[in-house]
């Protein structure tokens, strides 16, 4: 059984907490939060803090707070003797600061409270210090998933550069869809299809190898018509997408 | 029983004709094409031809053929008498020229030769020109499947571009993705999992309500980390994407 104390009472807190409640593997000790009213959602037989003095001993501490409080947190955790892990894609394992054993345990997901998650789908990303570390976080790992992955503090940065392109700028790109359909009385779910099919073909596929459309066939009378269609942003838009598959679609 | 005049070799023709041979709504009679050669995978029960003047008789005439080709096909079949349509989004329905009736029957899909449809799960877009030729079509539509849209020339091609940002250029940024993992050493199937519920959460909500990430939150060390890792080309994608979600993200 890992002992567990959790820091935080954002979304990835509310989602690991919930996990660490119902695994056989974990037993969670204790949550820490600045404002205990974000705990709210915490069965109420699991002991709470808003004063990192009062930090319960266990085995791992999981910081699943703000990018901008690592840093600070984790300095005025100095008593506590385990290993602490943060939970974040965009801050290298250097951002916990203290004499404790250091590691980071980052799930590329984006955490929705109240949507219920499936961690079981979810890879668990893992970097810490040494074996014996490394030993205890993949026994933590899997009690999340089976898709467990050794990522280093450089490698998670380019990780994280990447999953904003096809999680949150692909999302924008969804956005732009819904309002040119709307502008024209259009129902966006006839897109849903689509939209869910390019998903499905890149699991199996490589992406150059499932790029279609005009502009990889350079077919200019339809990039020409299409452009004609659009207002200067979303042309300007259109311009650079178009020419970005045209120079790096098919090496990229 | 609506019987079928299919024109075409390509990858729609393809699909069509496979369709059209299982279904119990439609009898396929006659395909065309400018090469017989392209038309092997047919059942050698089915009539075929390479002469437009040797076009059986039918009630619908279905060009599966590239846009480019649309009109000077179309003007070929002037005997023919039934109703003409073509399969393009990026066409007017004036496209086709002939006296006979015209209409468009358009999947907002893209279709791979050998990867098998299933047109249940497809919407189907209409157009035709008056009310007797829109009751034929959604019969025959409704032999695909149960969404089908009345959709005219004008709001086809914005569903044609809207198409273009939400498969063709999503597709690319998952390419870019997949080039900077592989740059470093990271499986790309880290980033399947979040790839498949970015395009599962718009199916539900609408995608100005899904943006996450730094762009929309305007966290300015992790734009800056983000674009100090990225070279040139993908730095300034990142920077124009950052851009659109800052000025647009919220109210599109």
């Amino acid at each position: 059984m890992i002992r567990i104390v959790l820091l935080g009472g954002g979304n990835i807190a509310y989602h690991l907490a919930n996990h660490f409640q119902k695994n056989d593997l974990t037993e969670l000790v204790q949550v820490y939060a600045r404002n205990l009213d974000a705990l709210k959602f915490l069965d109420p037989s699991i002991l709470r803090t808003d004063n990192l003095n009062s930090l319960s001993k266990a085995d791992v501490y999981i910081l699943a707070i703000s990018d901008d409080a690592i840093s600070e947190v984790s300095k005025r955790m100095s008593n506590v003797k385990g290993l602490v892990l943060h939970t974040s894609g965009g801050k290298t394992i250097d951002e916990l600061k203290g004499n404790f054993h250091k590691g980071v345990l980052y799930f590329p997901q984006s955490f929705t409270k109240g949507i219920l998650v499936d961690f079981s789908k979810i890879p668990v990303c893992l970097e810490a210090q040494n074996e014996t570390d490394m030993e205890l976080l993949k026994k933590l790992a899997s009690s999340f998933s089976k898709n467990i992955y050794e990522i280093n503090s450089e490698q998670r940065s380019y990780l994280h550069v990447s999953a904003v392109f096809v999680n949150n700028f692909v999302n924008h790109l969804y956005a732009i869809g819904n309002e040119i359909c709307e502008a024209h009385e259009i129902p966006f779910e006839i897109l849903h299809p689509i939209i869910l099919e390019t998903a499905q073909k890149v699991q199996k596929l490589p992406p150059f190898k499932a790029q279609t459309g005009p502009a990889i066939r350079n077919d200019q009378q339809t990039l020409e018509k299409h452009k004609a269609l659009l207002e200067t942003h979303l042309k300007e838009l259109y311009t650079i997408l178009t020419n970005s598959i045209q120079t790096y679609g098919k090496k990229l």
